[in-house]
């Protein structure tokens, strides 16, 4: 809280904030999931069974919003400023992320039924599509100029990172697309990009710790 | 936690405390949208179309909330001391923070009824302008004779941030007697106000940097 | 996260998670007032008078956890040690904080009904008074021969709190006898305690700090 | 936030996120206690305690997820450094936790049916199963060969945390056998291992601080 580490700790309330919001939205994916009224005579183990896609949906919405909430955590340690644009950015990024809970719902309740599946999966992989639209914006804002980076990193690390977000929202754009032709090659699209995303940064600390080993 | 920053570490708990019902409100706004049910013969398509409302009453609260707590924080980090009316005026004004959930949903149900619009706008509207005054009454009380405020501070930024306050108040007082006359008129007020919000504070870091860099 | 300090921050990971959850609670008030549905010949102005009970529930309870965790978050400065007993009666207390959405939500739906009111109105403050004994326990346990407290506070200072946790422990459970003869008076009792606690500590810092500049 | 203790840093954001989460499925434990409706003539109170399982599952509840905080907490007071593994570990970790309040009132819905109990309370017997193996293969993974622990932390202490975390992990299992003979018998190792693991570790801090009393 001294002067000269206030912008610090003005992104450290950013993301103080955001936490709050991504262990929120987490947390409230289970409020989704109702218990089943059974008769006497039904099995209970049988409807638990039959819910199978709101654990699926719990499961991958889980997945998705931790490794998104890693990638943001990651993001704001290279981001030493922050400014009324950040702000809002990062408050339109949050908007997607706590908006998540609703489309798992709605995968939860219509992916069994044919009718309505290509709807729900699009609805869903559409929200993680924009999402992932607002995370490369609120990138691409913060180290476009270095205008809210650390002027000291390495600028073929920055666009190591700007590949890696732009190509990430292009594949999530495309599992939206994927949905219409097959929903379940969307949903699938989806979980390979969280665990593709868990995998180390390829270009980042590792290189710039080989950089500076090198240089002494 | 030393005996000399006990006080700032006080006004740190209220913040963190802050920013965590902050952060819950505005999670929780998702949870007042229900998962439509519809027949395999209806479209899922056009009955998440018909929610429009629920999405914009998630919109707008979202961004108020989230400009509101931008606001509060940067409050307090002019706030250096607490004392136990600054605590009551705040548990205060996250009661209407907290409450917001209510009148949104209220919004989302009502606002295509033409017979209920003007109470939900009404309600809508008139629990932000109730907000703002107790962040008004907050500021006015840290803020007076520099009661809790850093004494260094320049008294042009206080008497900056006081129009702010009480001009932002009125505001939204009159986007609460707009409710009444044009229930559209009162809600595009609240967004453009929530816009307006957002920009960087007039008199604030800027000009105080000026002066700095002018005596050295 | 010295080894020095290792006990410190052990009290203040409590503390962070302890004010988590009275965030969480507070938050979670407003979760238990649906949004009425009324026909388009009704009044929604008149329906939503209609539901002051659940209004007037979660303002006391608000309040109420509001000053609890001001109470809470004050006593914690003065612990500065912790030990497997504290943490589990600091679980036990927050079981109760957690719990009040229930009582209060009975509260808002039974306070009009003479034939249940004296139940919900018993159960809500019975509550209440349940976790005043965890408190004053909590408190009782920590600062006992200095076990878990600062060796150099005053001890007139630590007799003064219990005394203001006692008796305050004892008025709660006044107020739950209360409900039985008069629901009013019970509910009174518990706005007037919330207020009174709310005032600075008789005893406290203030004391203190006048000890502290005579012996200068 | 200084480049040396960058490391520390990340398990700090990673023990600030679990503990978000923790607090919020703690809290968010009481939502599945739905307000009874009762007719005039029926008895509140009655219906009241007829709710005992819920109160009984909310309490249980509470106090195992209070006791995985607080182990989880102490184990990263050990671990040191962080990497992805750890991190999508902890993610599947706090998948098992935050899914908790589902079983918990299905517990609370299913017990008093005897048709249904057994399956009720192997789900939630289950569930923790499932929670402490996720936890133990956290811990091996980072415990193993010192590969994000404290390189200086005494290897019997390291074992003797292992020998907690396999055993604790076998008798949750054993937990969710005994749901399919005796349910109560379930429930009550259930009850007696967290009220177990609440008592301070077998070979830790004190042990360490021996040795480090005898190097002097």
């Amino acid at each position: 809280m001294t002067t000269s580490g206030g912008q610090d700790s003005d992104t450290g309330r950013i993301e103080t904030f955001s936490d709050g919001v991504f262990a929120i939205a987490i947390t409230l994916l289970i409020i989704e999931i109702g218990v089943p009224h059974v008769e006497v005579t039904e099995s209970l183990f049988e409807r638990l069974i039959h819910l199978w896609p709101s654990y699926l949906g719990y499961a991958i919405s889980f997945l998705v919003i931790g490794i998104v909430w890693a990638n943001h955590h990651n993001r704001f340690r290279l981001i030493s400023r922050s400014d009324h644009v950040l702000l809002f950015l990062n408050v339109l990024f949050l908007m997607c992320v706590a908006f998540l809970p609703f489309p798992t719902a709605l995968l939860a309740e219509y992916i069994r039924e044919e009718a309505h599946r290509i709807t729900a999966v699009a609805v869903y992989s559409g929200t993680l599509a924009i999402t992932a639209v607002f995370f490369t914006l609120l990138w691409l804002y913060a180290a476009g100029n270095y205008r809210l980076v650390d002027r000291s990193l390495d600028p073929s690390l920055l666009r190591a990172m700007t590949r890696r977000y732009v190509l990430g929202m292009f594949l999530y754009i495309l599992a939206f697309a994927l949905a219409f032709v097959s929903p379940a090659a969307s949903l699938g699209l989806i979980v390979i990009l969280a665990l593709v995303f868990v995998l180390p940064e390829p270009d980042g600390s590792r290189r710039g710790a080989r950089r500076r080993s090198l240089r002494r």
